[in-house]
């Protein structure tokens, strides 16, 4: 039996409630001696974790550096290598593009194709602004093919989201991508038989695509690769009887919560409103996701002093969650984002848990250093799930 | 998706470089308080500890003492429990007896029969030099059978390698070992159905040689177990994109790494010889596993001092690897031979990852109990190669 299936086998539904406050891009590597984390003052999370069972986690496992996506799946009790979101999902989910059942999407690059090879596979990196014009122009010239709708959707760059709406669309497409540049265009191959139609449709979208961006040589064609449907996961509340909510402003927080069937409740911008959202639903549920995305965008920049103020004023807001006296509170991240690094890393995660069942160690310092000397010991950020689960006394005894 | 296609998928081909030093046997256990490691003098290892990640290994998992086969496996980035190696092709690889396409080969025992019951598996451990002239006599009396060719290899006292060189052998076949003494002599027998004819082939070839053994009563017979093909192992180059060279002067290493695609590196006997071919070769290869049997072999003696030198010795050539400022440098160990136990064992290596992205965590003294404390924590050997990988900036993102 997987660890999963005993998980969902043991677990029971209380009135006990869980909160993840997840802190993205947590993890650091020193500059100068110190971590983003070790130079921030974090007084509320030090005595939280003097409280605290903590550890380090690895998101997949050693070395590996996740997306957003297997991260947060494995933090949500999913294991991120066997549940695997495509390309196609992530970016959509991203971009806040909603998919439903009948829809197939797609990520999508401008390119820019000259002689018949692919001498630029991102179009030298458009403005925005420019893809969102060529967007709204190709969505207004596009017809239906053989029943199918599609619409494009703009992100960041020379980066879209392709959506294909129809009846009986398969995801068991190769991409529309020569991968390398000073290739030939390449056409999407059916994987499997019945997906032979779907590949008619979408390559005649990308010929029709390119026929009409002729007009703009640096963007004269479309690349699209990791076809996917919306992915039917199980639910929290299917797996463990959870009633889930997620307060998150990104999209592709939103729609990894959704995903896992959370309830996306609606908050602001900052992380007032945030903590404010948490305070005001929590009566309703009893799980609760509560992510700060700001740690992981100071990494990603390279900004070590925004990241160590981004810790700094998400520790101001933890006695607010403490206030609520959850029966499980775990601080912790998704993956590290150095801000050394400018990028994820496959460094592990601090992690602290809370509880009136936890065993309190020595660890009196919320940091990558010290959670490496926790009662936790280092493991796979998807046992997060049944360890929160049992300290809530939400999972039963396991054979008698 | 198993762990192993993850780390496939995501790798690629960069010029940086890894070194991976393997003291084998390093691990060891107190003798008056003290392991050989803790007992050592290594300022060079305790200066690169300072610096490096640390942690603990476990070669297969938690209580298995592995032979060298799994246990370099694992370090080489493939699981030991997936890839099992024949008895035959390891006896082989260990006696430097070259393996072809065609040849099929097998541990032998020079054995006692007597009123037809094997009385001795062992014909009472005789002198590796009357070994050697057995084999000779049998290599200058045997014939080939059915068109297959026989030649046997000898190692130290009663043990050889039978290598049946010939088309279409298979290696489905049952030993031919009673397994205990004081039972009859058994043939071997075809595990498949496509195994007959070479059944047939090797229970002749053992017909043949107790008959030509008759004139010595106590080695009148051999027994045959592990029957085994040169195993088709994806190379590193396939899983990881590297160009790895190996540095070692026993068979059975340089064996193990030839089947994983490693080239080996011609070096002399003493460690001055290992480290200068390192020097020599460092710009053409990206991996470099460097192997030190001494540690190990005075572990199997038993000799906590000569273990202890051994280590000192490993020592005083560290600065010679840190000075080819490597992008990854590891230093381990396949697995313990604690002197106090004479042989393997299956107590995890102390284990130290030195990179511009390793976590300097508190560990300055590289020993086993220090490294219980590292930030590597406890974890199983074959995730070495991922994290060597990572750090070296040969891994992609997993997931968006």
């Amino acid at each position: 039996m997987d660890w999963e299936r005993i998980v969902q086998e043991l677990s029971f539904k209380t009135s006990s409630k869980i909160v993840l406050l997840v802190l993205d891009g947590l993890g650091g590597l020193p500059v100068q001696g110190k971590t983003e984390l070790e130079a921030a003052q974090t007084p509320n999370l030090d005595r939280l974790a003097a409280k605290s069972a903590c550890g380090l986690t690895d998101p997949v496992f050693m070395g590996i550096t996740p997306g957003s996506g297997p991260a947060h799946l494995a933090l949500f009790g999913y294991d991120p290598t066997k549940y695997i979101l495509g390309r196609g999902i992530l970016e959509a989910l991203g971009s806040g593009v909603e998919v439903g059942k009948n829809d197939l999407v797609a990520r999508g690059n401008f390119a820019t194709l000259k002689d018949g090879l692919i001498i630029d596979r991102r179009a030298g990196r458009i403005p925005t602004s420019e893809n969102k014009k060529l967007c709204q122009r190709l969505n207004n010239s596009l017809k239906s093919i053989e029943g199918t709708k599609i619409a494009l959707f703009p992100g960041k760059e020379h980066r879209f989201v392709a959506k294909f709406t129809g009846e009986g669309l398969s995801e068991a497409l190769s991409d529309a991508d020569p991968q390398k540049e000073n290739n030939p265009r390449v056409p999407v191959r059916a994987l499997s038989q019945d997906a032979s139609k779907t590949a008619l449709i979408v390559n005649r979208f990308l010929d029709e695509v390119t026929d009409l961006l002729k007009s703009t040589p640096k963007t004269n064609t479309v690349l699209l690769r990791g076809f996917s449907h919306y992915p039917s996961l199980s639910t929290l509340r299917e797996l463990y009887k959870l009633k889930p909510a997620a307060i998150a402003n990104y999209p592709m927080y939103k729609g990894l919560a959704k995903l896992v069937g959370m309830e996306i409740l609606e908050t602001g911008e900052n992380l007032s409103a945030i903590f404010e959202t948490a305070e005001k639903y929590y009566k309703d549920y009893d799980f609760f996701y509560v992510h700060v995305k700001k740690t992981d965008s100071a990494g990603e920049d390279g900004d070590f002093e925004a990241k160590k103020d981004a810790i700094e004023e998400a520790d101001s807001y933890i006695p607010r969650l403490v206030a609520l006296q959850p029966d499980v509170l775990v601080v912790s991240s998704d993956h590290s984002t150095p801000s050394l690094l400018k990028t994820h890393s496959w460094h592990p995660n601090p992690f602290l848990l809370y509880s009136k069942t936890s065993f309190p160690d020595n660890v009196t310092r919320f940091s990558e250093k010290e959670c490496c000397f926790g009662y936790l010991g280092r493991f796979q950020a998807m046992h997060a799930m049944p360890l929160m689960l049992a300290h809530a006394g939400k999972l039963k005894k396991f054979g008698a």
